[in-house]
């Protein structure tokens, strides 16, 4: 076995931490820098930037080229944004390096959605640089669409399918409560979808389109629906405190349709602590077809640890992924790395192979 | 698009005949002809022989490479027997005529640990031609390996596995019946178990194998146990009646051990028609980690359908996948195949590639 695999962490925020911890965690990897956008935390020490008790020596870095050309990374987890047009930047820098690239910016599951042009530049410019890119995370990346297009592959035949998340938000930091709501009164939450500060779920059209590609189906649109879930106790997180009567988050639903008929429903209402009310959270899953498959589990998969796991438990398959833009539907299927990172990927595998 | 791929079934008992109907009513395969080992059934109608009210004006064949030679398949799926040393013969004939075979027989799953020898071989053969050889099926296959390795992705830490598949035999045939003692009376249970006429589920070692090399667990012993599951009350399927005190089943649980402690616990009791005392067939998985994951459905994923679906599903992933002996782990994910055959595979999934 050769050096530890360097890894270089974009993001220094909620799963940028735990990323961060999980690749110092983890026998095979070696932390080879965090990378933050926030100029604030320039030369902060990344022990302190994620939340630990004691110092690394490392200290956060701004400047990507500068970061990237010293550290010399051989894969990046990107966790600083969302959406494929505020991704693409880092994500090229990081091409244009040589370095492959796991990014949970939701739209990156499925780039090709939201920005096909972009995506198709990337994918262009990751062949010409010989490296793999994939857009991983719990949601879009697993519990909506990898984990349910798994469970079509012993159908014959398939009228619908429809999966319903219920997670809890708790956990999570100021960005993600801030984009469902929590915290807003109805009328504000209102506005806030007016407005676009107000998103609910990211990732709905991707998950439908991972499971539509995946299985075949031609997708001719998507009806999407967003509606306030009003707290009637309090509910408090590290970063948010919900009166009554104020908005605890967001259900949001998306039904897909092919030849006018809904063949995918996805619902994720999205909160602060349910279980005040009384509400379990969980995952569960129902394809009605030849023959009928039903999922379910309770609590759901929690995303926060998820997310971070995806990341770092993907390394192995970018770094053996060929060039291009991918997604997890491309790839073999993903699988936690209890061994060292170096002894994972295909020669760990099943098969003589 | 060219003209639709030709698939060559082997076998055509219960499974046999279910891909067979499958492969009819695909859009972009062609059933390009039904081999059978026995041969009484040389010259039968293929549509009699899996029973079809109507003749498909094809023959049932038993000489394969007669059959290879004159139909020219582009794929075969097998279902003819359940152990490696049984399958690699007629696996060998379609290897050598370059075409990629899917096999459903249990141990071809991975089938390095019951024969490490043929495996290499057939393997080493499988490049020489440029095919590719995949084993498949609900179990192991799917369920109690697949589906769990899957799950583990969301992991950054596993302490250990057990999954339960409590399933009904009612749909199966004689062979399979036998296979699990079901209408014999507990001493000829016994004697069968020491004869090696009653053999519970084949393919634990299999799945444990599968998930172990996935996720990179060093397994050192598998410890295997096998019961009778008396009925109480008589069961009847259109093969075998059991009468009260007669075995119904069999309870077959495998536990796999790393440095001296259990990590992976499958268990799988198998039976005909167990709601007829009020046992509820399903599938659960527990995953015990960090976080823990618990996922569950009720009733099991019907295995003879799920077996035959994910054969035929596999056919655009063994066209795509490079050549050599491969597991379901080292493709990309199953999926159902809803749209033309001929479309499916990697220019129909997401991304731009």
């Amino acid at each position: 076995m050769g050096d530890a695999i360097r890894v270089l962490v974009l993001g220094t925020g909620q799963m940028g931490s735990g990323i961060v911890r999980l690749v110092l965690a983890k026998q095979g990897l070696k932390f080879a820098g965090a990378y933050s956008r926030r100029v604030a935390r320039s030369g902060l020490d990344v022990g302190r930037a994620i939340g630990l008790t004691h110092d690394l020596g490392v200290l956060v870095g701004t400047d990507l080229v500068d970061m990237v050309e010293r550290v010399r990374p051989q894969v990046a987890i990107q966790a600083t944004c969302s959406r494929v047009a505020d991704a693409v930047g880092e994500i090229r820098v990081m091409v244009r390096h040589g370095v492959p690239v796991i990014s949970i910016a939701e739209q990156m599951a499925y780039p090709t959605y939201s920005s096909p042009t972009l995506a198709e530049q990337l994918h262009r410019d990751a062949r010409e640089h010989g490296v793999a890119i994939v857009g991983t995370g719990i949601n879009p990346g697993f519990v909506l669409d990898l984990l349910i297009t798994t469970l079509t592959a012993v159908c014959a035949d398939i009228r619908s399918i429809s999966a319903t998340r219920v997670n809890d938000l708790a956990s999570y930091g100021p960005t993600v409560l801030a984009s469902q709501g929590v915290g807003l009164s109805p009328a504000a939450f209102e506005a806030g979808l007016v407005k676009g500060t107000v998103v609910g779920h990211i990732g709905f059209p991707e998950s439908i389109y991972l499971i539509a590609g995946a299985v075949g189906w031609e997708i001719e649109r998507i009806e999407e629906q967003r509606q306030a879930i009003i707290a009637e106790v309090g509910r408090e997180t590290p970063f948010v405190t919900v009166q009554p009567g104020q908005v605890a988050g967001c259900l949001h639903t998306a039904v897909a349709y092919q030849r006018g008929q809904p063949v995918i429903t996805l619902s994720h209402p999205q909160q602060v602590h349910p279980q005040l009310e009384g509400i379990e959270t969980g995952d569960s899953i129902e394809i009605d077809g030849s023959p009928t498959v039903r999922l379910a589990g309770r609590p759901e998969i929690p995303g926060g640890e998820a997310t971070c796991a995806l990341a770092v438990n993907m390394i192995p398959r970018i770094l053996s992924a060929p060039p291009g833009l991918h997604t997890v539907m491309d790839l073999p299927v993903p699988a936690a790395m209890l061994a060292d990172a170096r002894r994972m990927g295909s020669a760990a595998r099943g098969g003589p192979a």
